[in-house]
């Protein structure tokens, strides 16, 4: 069973585009970077005429809008200030994500005064999506931690009424653990094709603290204590036991060490930069559980709904913030080691 | 007020998908001469790695598909037959419309065996879309004859009651005239910047046939029969004049030797062939009046909806068959001129 997962949709309430404020956060930490980067590490090439730029996994906007914003500004001024007898080329912006993704909605919502020419591209990032060394800058925030299906092994019912991977069996951790570094091994194959000579990867996903175990994610856990809503709901009669135990959310939050040692396992690619960024948010206070919430919900409601229907999953996202405000002032939460973000700056390796 | 028209969406019985099949004959014909004008004119180039496609206008399917086959068919059975040697290059199709376009159902009805990467690419054809020299192989079917705008002439209601220009005023035939001219120099203005060296631009458009009026032509009379619909609404008190006297449907029919005047006046373009398509309908048949309300739904339905909402919508389309069927069987009918289709085969003018 093949997930293809898509962000909510439209421009409303619970729509993604109006509940990414905390990885609009992120993103401008890695802004910063990625602005360095360019300016440090990308080669400027002589008579190109076309400078083509991909996010993968854009989801609707607008932090797609505003990463690639960042890049081209960061583009324009090595050009300006390193080489200014060189034309600066124009901007080509293929923006990525699932054939399920609200596309329209993207396009809609497009920057009207964007100094870039853009398109969308539907498919999974996992298999080649563009020509032959033809991008010259790629980039893709929070999107490598979902899985690309749920690890079933050999039952629907194998990880019962529990939703995600903390505190399960091992044989389900390692399940979930073993189906994110096939896919992210996919996604630099894939990358390391297209990445034009010369060119810039740029990747920004969630992770763990190095050294803590699979289990150990604060993210994981959050989502988790959906779990515990939808026992509630199933006692209450109002969802069947099976059509729980037949649920999982493909999701998997690794640390930046297991990151960098896929990437140093390609040899076409090599790693030029790492960098962690934290929050300075307090994991108890009402203002940020209010934001996980609401986070979750534009983040997963639509699997949500195609499993268990719009009006149950209405009812169970109204029930979750009781639990998730109860999981968040537990020792067992403030104990959680904090999820982060990593920011890798990958260069193709034309020695290899 | 600028227009931006878009078929109808999705894939029900009233979809532009689903009512496209009078377009899909045209297309098929044009196929024939398609293929052998890539055969025949385009040229092909050594060590070109990337064969770039777009189709502007491309609407929602099936028949951008099955255009954009042909096209990757004949191009690269001449790459197998003139020039074994080299190697076929990886295509990349544009598929191009208004942001309005349905781009999600676009996406998703793909098709899965297809040899190309396909990208959307939102925008008006008007203007420039893509990187200059950039696209190998342009094509444009059945889009042209929109108007970017209703052409207003300062009041709203100058054209009273009548939805279309056949035999209105001469200030409103040309007026229509002149905004549909206005359009295409754009639009041909656009694609000579775009157009690759020795790259090769299709176009097919419905015409009337040389040396007749230009309020002569069928398929706007066929549109305009929606008047006499609205009318009767009007009068049974439905729909108010008001609403009726500000509404226009932004469509041109030129002759072909108009279209061919706009490209030879364009210094970059060369006109390689034309060729003017016929169909062997019987326009009294019963199948093709049905066939004509279908497809002008397909066509208009989002723009009639946006204007006199869904409700009203459905009532003028399910009175528009009886209208319809009178003039089709009229002398008014038969007299006039067939609407056909001219295929033009544009080259760069690399001399100029």
């Amino acid at each position: 069973m093949e997930n293809s997962i898509s962000m909510n949709g439209g421009e409303g309430p619970n729509s993604y585009s109006q509940n990414s404020k905390i990885l609009k956060e992120a993103a401008d930490q890695a802004k910063v970077f990625i602005s360095e980067s360019v300016i440090e590490i990308l080669e400027l090439q002589k008579d190109l005429k076309v400078f083509s730029i991909a996010d993968y996994g854009c989801s609707v906007g607008p932090n797609t809008f505003s990463s690639v914003d960042t890049i081209i500004q960061a583009v324009q001024n090595k050009y300006k200030t390193q080489a200014p007898e060189l034309k600066i080329p124009q901007f080509l912006v293929f923006f990525n994500d699932h054939v399920i993704n609200d596309f329209n909605t993207l396009f809609r919502t497009l920057p009207s005064g964007r100094q870039y020419m853009a398109a969308g591209v539907p498919g999974s990032f996992l298999g080649p999506l563009f020509p032959k060394s033809s991008i010259n800058l790629m980039h893709s925030a929070f999107s490598l931690h979902w899985l690309s299906r749920v690890p079933e092994e050999g039952s629907l019912t194998w990880n019962k009424d529990i939703i995600s991977y903390p505190r399960s069996s091992n044989q389900v951790i390692e399940a979930f653990r073993a189906q994110f570094f096939s896919d992210i091994e996919s996604f630099f194959k894939a990358r390391s094709a297209e990445l034009a000579p010369v060119g810039l990867l740029v990747v920004l996903l969630p992770v763990r603290p190095n050294g803590t175990h699979s289990s150990d994610s604060r993210i994981a856990h959050i989502i988790k204590c959906l779990s515990y809503t939808l026992a509630d709901m199933v006692q209450e009669g109002l969802i069947s036991e099976d059509l729980v135990d037949s649920f999982n959310v493909p999701l998997f939050f690794p640390s930046a060490s297991e990151v960098k040692e896929v990437v140093i396992s390609n040899s076409h690619l090599n790693i030029e930069r790492v960098e962690e960024l934290h929050f300075g948010v307090n994991p108890t206070s009402p203002g940020y559980i209010q934001f996980c919430k609401m986070h979750v919900r534009a983040g997963l409601e639509g699997m949500f709904c195609k499993h268990f229907g719009q009006n149950l999953t209405d009812d169970i996202f109204d029930r979750y913030h009781e639990k998730l405000e109860d999981f968040c002032k537990t020792s067992c939460s403030t104990d959680l080691a904090k999820t982060d973000n990593v920011l890798l700056l990958v260069l193709r390796n034309d020695a290899c």
